[in-house]
């Protein structure tokens, strides 16, 4: 007499608040940051949750945690749930967290109702997702599409002071019982649910977002060199003024780049002045603009525009400018495949959905250059998340855990 | 048998030197930061040069240092001349040692001459005219012309973190052969030489320029406030981006402001973003404009615009705006009297001169405000200044020196 396959929605809804009082703040929120103690006691949770239910775990060199259950052909590469664990500083209960439960969730009901799949089903939490302790985000999943962990990270300390190298070492050595197994070994697709942390969802009232691809993101640092001159004695025709180049270059820009194309992004989140003074006019400013957009070649074009116009009204003000990429990540278009899976999971439940990209960066993009991947929104309140005030409401998270697993019976019915 | 009354331009010269080479610097400029060791050594060289004339010494609880040479009639208020001692941490061997220098080679050049003046002349040494150590600067002629040192002064501690009260005993007890007077007691006028700090003299080849004023000075501070928010994830329509807003007000303001009124100057020195976050929308970004103009009712005009324009731009993009004045000097109008003196002291040494306004601030500014007062520029080589670069031509800084000797006696042969 085995039960249906469903998912306990009470059971995920307790999991989520035993999970969020690991790091708990007093604000409501969690501070589980990549590598910490309190990251570590989370996956020790996760994996004696696994171990109890007789499910095998493993993790590889970059501390990734794979929960594993069998499957008929147990040689076949195994199809992958799952998100993160570790939170921003002052993050939220279900960024990442949501993800990675109802993954769990979903291998718990498949193991509830006896089901056998012909592939083996793996739950994931990638390391290091939020990059806010150690530089980049999405750590775990890089490594592990590249099968290679960058030497550039054996340097690598966190805002804390604290050597990548050692935490790592000392989170895989916490988790005796994990299974040691390579980076990048081979997978048959990848589903990851995730709070959409904007508000669209939310806005239209729909509770299922069907992630098409995530935006690339190019990251530009501007300098603009002119002549620092004294504010009081120095007239107009003997300026060299980076700030007013600056300020006539970025103009046009937010006034023609996002009205211009709903799907752009184009934010300036860094102004530094030298030398800075009230009464001095500045030498040089340097701004950087974070420009997404679904297309590589869209993205091309902005950095011309902007290149363009930095470089244009720096000359008319008798002044230089340099841009520089410091950051690029292309585009990910999602598995046309498994978006059709998600379409029939959610006819299949009679759920609205709406097909979107993500504005963020996850797992899912390094994840997509391996292997067929996609991913499931739920909306968030007010789209906040990186914040304690992080919140989903109980049906909300039920609901996307129960895409989740038609998707995944979709996925691994359809795959090979 | 004494000699005519004349400036002796090798002895000036040689002053200079002497005075570079207190505080020198490597690349050939002084840091004789205000009542730093360096700023008492030159106070005591030039006392003990007073005292070696046999002219008397004093310095008032400011430790402004005057120098007197007695008139015909000693109870009459003295005539000053002088400038300040102290330099940039960065500074040149000219903003203000030229000018006090200057005045006390007119003195001498009196004594030599055995000439007999009804007033009694005085060379004066202001105290922290630069603001660099302890802000804010003209500190000696401010408290000179309030009669009062501000109370909140006695808190006042110097960027290397020296107590101004304990710096300011030390240094009036480094002299005690000064007598000691009280601050502000009546004067009957003030002139000023000083390097023109701008390369208008320089370009149209005129060695002498006679200030008829300061511009008026206000600092202003401006907040913008939205929301911070994710980069990639926000549509333009859930934006609230100060950054935006700040380019957007600024830009017509940089377009208009010095375009259109050539005696305006409008300078943007300082710019903060929050968070600071290249993949972060900004919470709100911090300005501040240094605009000044000669007329107090244009400043007021411009301030009202500025206001306006942020509060029009802050409001387009959903934000707030917030200006405050943190700094107001009004413009100062010299004496009509003085710069009828400089008129036709330049016409008796056939000088070409031309009238021009001061763009920064002088002690001058304050000595204005209790008597009449004026000053004179000498050309400095491209402008440059408040820098180890700073230069006066030899022959400029003795034509300088050569006018504040005739513009001294035609104002005390006119005055009272």
């Amino acid at each position: 007499m085995t039960p249906p396959l469903a998912i306990d929605g009470k059971r995920l809804l307790q999991r989520l608040d035993d999970f969020a009082r690991i790091g708990a703040t007093p604000a409501g929120g969690v501070n589980r940051q990549a590598l910490s103690a309190e990251d570590r006691a989370s996956r020790r949770l996760l994996a004696e949750l696994a171990l109890a239910r007789g499910f095998r775990v493993f993790q590889d060199p970059m501390a990734n945690l794979f929960i594993r259950r069998e499957g008929r052909f147990p040689e076949k590469p195994p199809f992958v749930i799952g998100s993160h664990l570790d939170s921003q500083p002052t993050g939220g209960r279900f960024d990442g967290a949501l993800g990675t439960l109802s993954a769990f969730e979903v291998m718990e009901s498949f193991e509830d109702a006896g089901i056998k799949t012909d592939l083996p089903l793996e739950v994931v939490a990638w390391t290091n997702e939020e990059g806010s302790r150690f530089a980049p985000g999405t750590m775990g999943s890089m490594a592990f599409a590249a099968a290679k962990i960058p030497d550039a990270w054996s340097e690598l300390r966190g805002h804390d002071g604290a050597p990548f190298v050692e935490e790592l070492k000392t989170t895989l050595e916490a988790l005796p019982e994990a299974e040691m197994r390579p980076l990048g070994f081979p997978i048959s697709g990848y589903i990851e649910l995730h709070i959409e942390q904007a508000p669209t969802l939310e806005r239209e009232n729909i509770p299922i977002g069907i992630v098409q691809g995530i935006q690339g993101t190019r990251w530009l640092e501007v300098t603009m060199t002119g002549q620092a001159a004294h504010a009081g004695t120095t007239a107009l025709a003997f300026r060299r003024d980076p700030m007013a180049a600056a300020v006539a270059a970025l103009e046009p820009l937010f006034k023609q780049v996002m009205p211009g194309d709903p799907r752009a992004r184009f934010t300036v989140g860094r102004f530094a002045v030298e030398p800075g003074s009230v009464n001095a006019i500045p030498g040089s400013v340097t701004f950087t603009i974070d420009l997404r957009h679904p297309e590589t070649t869209v993205i091309d074009a902005l950095e011309g525009r902007i290149r363009h116009a930095c470089e244009r009204a720096a000359s008319a003000a008798g002044c230089q400018s340099a841009l520089k990429q410091i950051f690029d990540m292309p585009p990910a278009i999602f598995s046309k495949d498994l978006l059709a899976c998600l379409d029939r999971a959610a006819a299949s439940l009679g759920l609205e959905t709406r097909p979107m990209l993500s504005g963020a960066f996850h797992d899912a993009l390094f994840v997509n250059r391996v292997a067929p991947a996609v991913m499931i929104f739920v909306p968030c309140r007010d789209g906040l998340s990186h914040n304690e005030a992080e919140y989903v409401e109980p049906e909300q998270s039920i609901t996307g855990a129960r895409m989740l697993l038609a998707a995944t019976m979709e996925a691994m019915a359809s795959g090979d």
